[in-house]
């Protein structure tokens, strides 16, 4: 019998699903980290959740997820982020998300990102993407040039000085500027709600879902140099709607200042 | 018969809820207003369906509004903003908002922040806060002191150089900054998720709706200087959800560069 890793990973966002409901806007204490990012109960208890379906099912793949720690001995590995977006889950904003990865051998070939709250699912496998939702369809939006882009990031604050200077070379080719989301809103990108997101410090448990997802959807996820993402890369990220406009958004992103 | 103005306020949010809803994430175009922000057919279709029904129920209050201007020469005047958070629906993000609020002699004495996605509905009246939502209950949340407080503004691109200096000092006294929200954020700081927003720029039909929500959730809401929010004024909005940080707050914001 063929294993569905599909279905394992729907099983497992369900699960922590359920999890994240009881706790969303109720909570009882919150952690700092020493990244200052914080983990609330629901991260922690919606992660064990995930880790649980998946050792059922796949107990000879690897596990790799950012509050315990994980191996990535076996060729296939999960890569889980229970709560990707901690600060709108803090402050009661419904656009965090479930994510969930599955890599053959370094590379995404399964991923998911669920929103429990609003009961919206993307996952994509084999190339092909379904979304799970009342409002939009997959499909990514096709644009004359980057003046029509709508461009977005989770937060100025995510970039280092010299990061952020080439942010706002990129902006500067953009229609418009965007704040907030985190991997929700490459979600939206792959509903054609938006065009470009260019983020910094991301990690694999952020960005190994979204691949699988923009691709499958038509566009492009590479780092800021056009390069395919490595899991040890310094987490710089640029997704794509439009193919076609990759060469201008690297050109705007690595331009010298005049 | 006594005027039930909170049911006209509900009906005509839901009038505006049934339109907008056939619009999310499925535009067909989009305009560019002289002030560069975003205007949708759901928004102008919104304001339409607000106003036939408080035209129908309400014909001797006057009715202000973002997209079609209006009068305030009756003593009662509905305000109302379709779509405040337009990037924010246009991005496809589910925290935009629909807000009516009610005047009288210029002070608000009814609000509605209203978010048709999520079925989340905040209406103040007579010093009472509803909250109609599957998550949280209203009512601030008290904190020791702002280096506890979630801070929050919409963008760092609705401040002046001047206005960011402020915002700076304030976000340098508060735990964390998280960006996004608009009108829907202060319906999170009346249900305790965010303590402090602090933003510029805004209008009349950005604020009127969100001032009896918070002081009816137990907070605070002026301008950057302490005082009560003027229908002619700058649009500095500072809202608290412990009024107890209010002086705090305000000499945060106030304080010369060292």
């Amino acid at each position: 019998m063929k294993l569905d890793v599909a279905a394992v990973a729907h099983t497992a966002a369900d699960a922590a699903g359920d999890v994240i409901q009881r706790y969303f806007r109720l909570l009882p204490e919150v952690e700092t980290k020493s990244d200052d990012s914080p983990v609330t109960l629901a991260d922690q208890g919606a992660e064990s959740a995930i880790r649980a379906v998946l050792t059922t099912y796949t107990p000879e793949f690897g596990i790799i997820g950012e509050e315990m720690g994980g191996n990535a001995t076996g060729r296939m590995t999960w890569v889980i982020d229970p709560i990707d977006g901690t600060r709108a889950f803090i402050t009661g904003r419904p656009i965090f998300a479930t994510l969930i990865a599955l890599l053959d051998d370094g590379v995404p070939v399964l991923g998911l990102i669920d929103q429990p709250i609003t009961g919206e699912r993307w996952l994509a496998h084999d190339g092909r993407l379904h979304f799970t939702g009342r409002h939009g369809r997959p499909g990514t939006r096709r644009i004359f040039s980057l003046a029509d882009a709508e461009l977005s990031c989770t937060s100025p604050d995510m970039f280092s000085p010299a990061q952020r200077g080439q942010f706002s070379n990129l902006a500067g080719t953009c229609r418009r500027v965007t704040y907030g989301g985190d991997a929700y809103a490459y979600g939206l990108l792959a509903l054609g709600q938006i065009d470009v997101i260019a983020e910094a410090g991301l990690k694999p448990w952020d960005w190994a879902s979204i691949v699988p997802i923009i691709e499958a959807a038509g566009g492009a996820v590479t780092d800021w140099q056009g390069r395919r993402l490595a899991l040890d890369g310094p987490g710089e990220v640029l997704a794509l709607g439009d193919r076609a406009q990759r060469d201008a958004a690297i050109a705007a992103l690595n331009q010298s200042a005049a």
